[in-house]
């Protein structure tokens, strides 16, 4: 080959580092030889109870019209996603999972020249949609790991066109209570999109803890990003939503892929909507298990960010990789957050009782075992 | 509402007309009050037989992890396909169907500065694709509504950065052949990117037609975009896949979403790909049934332009919106495709036998009744 078709790539494509997951559980069995059954994984925040009974009806149901292409408007879900959240069904997109949605945001308004703000330690995905599409990223510094509303209100220039608000963060755990929102909100120019990511929304309960939708008619550039992923239990299948004004909506619209949301993501998350019983228990037991960690995290006299999510950043004290690997091979998978600027955390979701007991253990013995 | 949010949006975002998919079997219903048992879709180009039943049980595995999000890699199937097709591992880029390969091409590859060429009547995402990223898209003139390829070599320009070839082609059926493709492409310079798209070659079976994977060890910058949403059958799950050289795919891998093919998608489409039997089943019954359409079509008098995919465009002679519309109301679905360039066809997807024979008759009765 003579032609470099790397330097053919668009310069922001040229430098991106792709998004590291969690390891799959397959992975880590066929590296060490070890049985699936063996392991576990508390590294993608994944929703540990199983899935939905509705919604495995739901796909069973779908499955004759495996042939045929989706419903690309998602008729079903939307009525469903309109009743449930009182919002009209012009103001839906649905995405392939929110990180769909994220990207659709910034590839449909952000060009080269603009801006785009968020904190440090959010989210991996609004760098690299960012990068991407060659636009600038300005990291405002956090404070006391989460998202400094202040700050990144003052870092707001002309040249912005985009915020990433994570509420709560991923992988810190951190949130931004209402009044900080409000003010910050207030402060944000009209033409000026504001992104709030919502993906663990369905955990927090605390009185006050913001919801986006509330937001929507004072602020026509807020864009609300949901997804089925977390406490709905459907990460597999890929389903997320925006709520936003209909203006918008039509934009994100005409960009995404007509058929983004596959069929059987369409029945499960229309479903695993009005599976109140499954919702309930997930943030129960996200609660209990959270209480669970934190006993065991204090026993071991280790120290956390607080979260409201359904995960936890440990701080180790010391550089977290070489634990993180010494977990792999007691068979417990967390996730590292050094690409993060968390060097010294690992991101450990909640699991069920005995898959956290599982890692407590398993921790014990490593910080012991050096 | 103070700001305009359209006005916000990138240039060629503002213009973009969203893509018209087939209308859904459901909403006709709705529309017609209907019931969907008495509707026929040949809309899609779907696969009439319903699903592989290899896939189905490889979904039913695959339930119980539904809570977990994708295996971002794709280990699984890409070892499949590699076995399958003979080409590395390295080689292969999945999709959330084979458009988001051509998607993520452009996005990765093609600047707003760049030109983009591709046939008149040629599939309507290539068009799309280009006019998000502001991209200048060159249609080159059609022959006999096929490639003409030695205008589109010749319609080559310095600016030139991708090119869209589709084989067979949606929504004309037309093809190009071995000895056609080989001396375009010993036309195209070296940085200039390929594209074939064969998302219906699993239909073709005749000496004369070539096979995209075939050239990509003499020119490193084609691309080859397969999709399982046609012979395959499982278009609802949303997956295909691009071959290419590993530096180009290693430059796509960066730019997908992380887990941008479902678990269920990969879980069918490993599956599917050993399902022999229902392959050949899927073209004998596309063989037939295409006989028994070009039968039909010509009883009633009626040409078409001959294809080598599972649909068939017929030349109605005159504006086809009111016969598409009074087929509707017959409870037939077609494809209209004024949107082509091709206002006086319909696009007819092959069907089971009575499916075809059900269209067959409605278009009879519509003809004489006006």
């Amino acid at each position: 080959m003579t032609c470099d078709f790397l330097s053919l790539a668009l310069p922001g494509v040229q430098q991106l580092s792709p998004y590291v997951p969690g390891k799959p559980v397959d992975e880590l069995a066929r590296e060490l030889g070890l049985p699936v059954a063996d392991i576990v994984k508390l590294a993608s925040n994944e929703n540990p109870l199983g899935p939905s009974p509705a919604a495995l009806d739901a796909i069973q149901a779908a499955l004759p019209e495996l042939t045929r292409y989706p419903d690309g408007n998602g008729f079903k879900l939307k009525q469903a996603l309109s009743a449930h959240y009182r919002v009209g069904t012009d103001m839906l997109v649905l995405g392939n999972g929110s990180n769909d949605i994220l990207e659709l945001v910034a590839r449909a308004f952000v060009s080269p020249r603009d801006e785009v703000l968020f904190s440090a330690h959010a989210f991996a995905v609004y760098p690299l949609v960012t990068q991407a599409i060659g636009a600038r990223p300005v990291v405002v510094p956090a404070r006391e790991w989460g998202h400094d509303l202040t700050a990144m209100a003052d870092a707001i220039t002309p040249a912005t066109k985009l915020i990433f608000i994570a509420n709560p963060n991923n992988p810190t755990g951190t949130w931004v209570e209402r009044d900080e929102l409000d003010a910050f909100l207030a402060r944000v120019p009209e033409q000026v999109l504001v992104v709030l990511d919502e993906a663990y929304t369905e955990y927090v309960t605390d009185a006050d803890f913001p919801d986006g939708l509330d937001y929507l008619r004072k602020y026509p550039n807020v864009l609300v990003s949901r997804t089925f992923s977390k406490a709905y239990g459907l990460a597999a299948l890929r389903i997320g939503f925006a709520v936003c004004q209909p203006v918008i909506a039509d934009v994100l619209n005409r960009v995404r892929q007509p058929f983004n949301a596959n069929s059987l993501a369409l029945a499960a998350a229309t479903a695993a909507l009005s599976d109140r019983e499954y919702l309930e228990v997930s943030r129960t037991v996200n609660q209990q298990g959270m209480a669970q960690m934190e006993a065991g995290l204090r026993h071991l006299g280790l120290s956390w960010i607080p979260s409201r999510g359904n995960f936890i950043a440990v701080d180790l004290g010391r550089e977290a990789g070489p634990v993180y690997q010494a977990l792999l091979h007691a068979g417990v998978i967390v996730r590292p957050v050094a690409g993060y600027g968390m060097p010294q955390h690992l991101r450990v979701s909640i699991g069920l009782a005995e898959e956290n007991q599982r890692f407590l253990l398993a921790l014990e013995q490593v910080l012991a075992g050096e």
